[in-house]
């Protein structure tokens, strides 16, 4: 209980890419961290709005909607928050490390069903 | 509207100490960045839980209250998670700078009234 929590250890701790982790959660949001790497989907959460700080590597977070229209590159110390509603892909041209403060009820990939998808319920805490 | 924010940029932009600033908000949350130098007070924040993340310099926590009597002790890339009700006071030995992520209604100084005290809907948004 009294224990830091360590982001990049916690992302030393596994491989997979695209599969976020919850490391802590507060006021019923999360913390997550995820490995990137490629193009992602375009996807949007109607009633989330999703914040992306890298913690290693690059990420374009290619967004559409909303007079938002175009390409926000994030290197590490870099965060982005994304509104609801606002269409977006994140695109990793390298394995990027990225932190992810959300609420706890969003969905990976949103509005969208596809192999990526994982159930707010059903992530993995580390 | 595309900008990345950059954390360390902006906490290069003050040298104030305990006086947090905002830098994005979402889903009722802000997340904050301050720097900390000495010795704070001894508060709670009876209905927020608070996440303090080290981005330079190190941060002692002191916690007391739901079990978690101690010291928590972060460095730059940790993290750690006070819940609401649980008595804390942030310690830095020397100069420290922080992320904060927190309800847009918490006080920075929770039930306690002193010189530090800033009133949420006051905070500088940088």
């Amino acid at each position: 209980m009294l224990e830091p929590v360590n982001v990049k250890q916690k992302l030393a701790s596994f491989d997979e890419h695209w599969v976020p982790k919850v490391i802590a959660e507060l006021n019923g949001q999360q913390v997550k961290v995820a490995k990137l790497k490629g193009e992602y989907v375009w996807h949007r959460h109607a009633n989330e709005d999703e914040l992306f700080l890298v913690v290693e590597g690059e990420l374009e977070l290619h967004v559409r909607g909303d007079g938002r229209d175009g390409v926000v590159t994030l290197k590490p110390g870099e965060l982005y928050v994304v509104p609801r509603g606002v269409e977006h892909k994140p695109v990793a041209r390298e394995s990027s490390h990225v932190l992810v403060f959300e609420p706890a009820s969003t969905r990976n990939t949103g509005d969208v069903d596809n192999e990526y998808t994982i159930e707010a319920e059903d992530l993995e805490r580390i």
